[in-house]
C-alpha cells in the first residue's frame, strides 16, 4: 500500500512528520509518497537521522498555512504540499492521503479535488475518540458548521459503516448529540434528524447528552460540525487538564512521588487511553478515496498512528460500502 | 434573608431538599419558605430527623415532573410547588427562589411569572463551573436553543456583572465559544456576536475553543444554549468518567490502595474542585428577581451550596446592576 503524506502539514513539520513516516514504514509495511520541498525534506531527514527508505518525494514549493482561507487550496495554493497530495490521490498514484495541515483546506480540497462519494451530500471530519470500554466516532467533528438534517442522517450512516468495517464493532449504536434524551429535545434540525435516523436501518439509539459521551452511550455520535467540534475539544481539554492536575499532585512532594511510582503503570495506561494522540486524528468520511486528517500538533508517534489508521481505513473498503449503502438505506425522507 | 425553596424539585425530593435546607439555615443564617405538600414535607422531616426550625411551608399539591412540557407551569401546573414558589417570589414574600426541578419549566416560569429585567431579551441558564485556578460562568448553558447575536451579547454583559459582583473577579474576561480562535470562525451567529461583543465595554477576549475551556481562557463563556449545554455536560461527563477510572485504579490491588492512601488528601481536593455538586447549579440570569436552578440530582450538600450561592446572588445586587448596564453598554448595534 502506498500512502501519500503531506510533509509540510502541522506544527511540527517536516521533522516529526518524516520521523513518523519512518516508524510507520518499519511497523506497518507501507510505502510513502511525501509531498513538499525536496531540499527541506532531505535536509530534515539528514539532521534527524531519518532513513527515507521506501519513501519517495514529490517536490512542490508551496505550503498551506493554518491561517490561509480554506479555498486557497483550489487556486492560489493548488500547488502546495497538501494540494499536490490530493492531486496524486485523485490520479491514483497513492492509495490514501494523510495531512496534519489546515483542516478547512483539507476538507475543501478533498471535496473539490478528490470529490465526494456519489450520493453523499457533505463530507464529515470524523475523529475516533476514547470512551469507557473503547472508542466512538464523532461525525461531524467540525467540518460543517451549517448542516441540514439529511446530512446529519448521512453522517450516521457513514460513521456506522466505518465503525463496523474499520473498528470491528458489530451493529454500531448511532446516537444524536442533543440537550436531552427525550425525542422532542433540541431545535428543528435535531427533531428532523431524529426522525430521519429513526427511519434508517441503523441501530439508532436516540438522543445522547454530553454527560454520557465519555461513558459508553454510543459508537457513533452524530452532530453538526459546530457543536461537534465543541464536544470534541471540550472533552480533550477536560482530559488534558485533569491529567495535568493529577501529574502535579504526584510531583508535589516526596510522599506523593513515592505513591506515584507505585501506581505508575496503571496511570500510564489510563493516560494512554485518554490521549488523543493515540487516535492520531480523524478520517474525512464521504470522500471517494481515503483522506485522513492528523492532529495539527502531531509528533512522530501521532503521525505513525495516523498512518496505521489510514491503512486500516483503506483496507476495510469503507468507501465502497458507503457508496453501496448511502442510497440503499431506508432514508426515503431524505 | 428569606429564600423560597421548591421542596418537590429534583430526583431526591423532598428528603434531600429539606436536609440541605436545614444545613443552610444552620450555616448561612437564612430563613426558608418550602413550597409543596405540607403533609409529605412534615412526614419526610420526621423520618429523616430534620428540624424545620426557621422554615415555613406554603402548601400546594401539584408537582412539575421532568417530563412535563415547560409551559405547563403557566396553566395546568401553575399551582405546583415550582409555580407557587415563583408566585411567592413575584409577590415579594421571599427574596429569592431555588428549585432542582424541570429546568425548562423553571425558565419559562421565571420569564413569564416573575418576568425578565427590563431590556433583557432572553434569560440564560448560567452555571458557574470549575476551571484551572477557579471558576467561570457559562452563559447560556441550555436555556435557549435558538438565539440571535444580540442575545449572546447580552449573555456576555449579564455574565460579566455576575462574575464581578458575586464571584469577585475584577474586569472578567468574556469569551465566545467557537470552533477556532480567528475572528471569522463559526457561522453567521458567531460572526455577528463577535462584532457586537467587540463593540461593548466588556473585557472581550475573542473566540474560545472547547479545548481551552477547562484551562483558564475566560471568566464568562458565551454560547447559544444548544452548544453551551453540550460544552457543560461533556465537561462534567469527562470529569466524572476520568475520576471514576482513577478511583478504579486505586482500588485495583493492595499496592494501589496503599498508594491511594498516601495521596488521598490531595486527590480529594482535586475531586472536590472538579465536582459540580460543589457549585450547586446555576443562576438564571436576566430575571427581575434571583432564581437559582439546583442540579436535578441534588443531594443535601448540593442543595445547601445552591442556597449559599443564591444568598450571594441576592446580596450582590446583580439584578440592579444588570438593569442599569444592559442599556448603558455601548451596544448600539444591538
Amino acid at each position: 500500500m502506498k500512502i501519500i503524506v503531506d510533509a509540510f502539514g502541522g506544527d511540527n513539520a517536516p521533522s516529526e512528520i518524516i520521523k513518523g513516516c519512518q516508524q510507520a514504514v518499519e511497523e506497518y509495511d507501507v510505502d510513502i509518497i511525501l509531498t513538499g520541498n525536496r531540499e527541506l525534506i532531505e535536509k530534515s531527514a539528514e539532521e534527524n537521522s531519518v532513513s527515507l527508505d521506501r519513501m519517495s518525494i514529490v517536490h512542490t514549493e508551496g505550503v498551506i498555512t493554518p491561517d490561509d482561507e480554506s479555498t486557497y487550496i483550489l487556486k492560489e495554493k493548488r500547488d502546495s504540499s497538501m494540494g499536490k497530495g490530493l492531486e496524486l490521490l485523485k490520479s491514483g498514484e497513492g492509495d490514501a492521503f494523510v495531512s496534519a495541515g489546515n483542516s478547512g483546506a483539507l476538507l475543501v480540497g478533498s471535496s473539490m479535488i478528490v470529490k465526494r462519494i456519489k450520493g453523499v451530500k457533505r463530507a464529515a471530519f470524523a475523529p475516533v475518540m476514547p470512551k469507557r470500554n473503547g472508542c466512538f466516532m464523532l461525525a461531524d467533528g467540525g467540518a460543517n458548521v451549517d448542516v441540514r438534517a439529511d446530512m446529519l442522517c448521512q453522517f450516521g450512516i457513514m460513521g456506522s459503516i466505518y465503525m463496523e468495517k474499520v473498528m470491528g464493532i458489530k451493529n454500531p449504536r448511532v446516537g444524536l448529540a442533543n440537550v436531552g434524551t427525550e425525542e422532542h429535545k433540541g431545535g428543528v434540525l435535531q427533531n428532523d434528524a431524529y426522525r430521519l435516523l429513526s427511519g434508517t436501518n441503523l441501530n439508532f439509539v436516540g438522543n445522547i447528552e454530553g454527560r454520557d459521551v465519555p461513558g459508553d452511550a454510543c459508537d457513533v455520535l452524530v452532530a453538526d460540525g459546530f457543536s461537534g467540534n465543541l464536544i470534541l475539544k471540550t472533552y480533550e481539554g477536560a482530559a488534558i487538564e485533569i491529567m495535568a492536575r493529577i501529574k502535579a499532585i504526584f510531583g508535589k512532594n516526596i510522599k506523593n512521588k513515592i505513591a506515584a511510582a507505585m501506581i505508575m503503570g496503571d496511570l500510564k495506561g489510563l493516560a494512554k487511553e485518554m490521549d488523543y494522540h493515540e487516535y492520531g486524528g480523524a478520517p474525512i468520511i464521504g470522500i471517494s478515496r481515503p483522506v485522513f486528517k492528523a492532529h495539527g500538533s502531531s509528533k512522530a508517534r501521532t503521525m505513525k498512528n495516523a498512518i496505521k489508521l489510514t491503512k486500516q481505513f483503506t483496507q476495510a473498503n469503507v468507501i465502497n460500502e458507503i457508496e453501496k449503502n448511502i442510497s440503499i438505506y431506508k432514508t426515503e425522507n431524505i
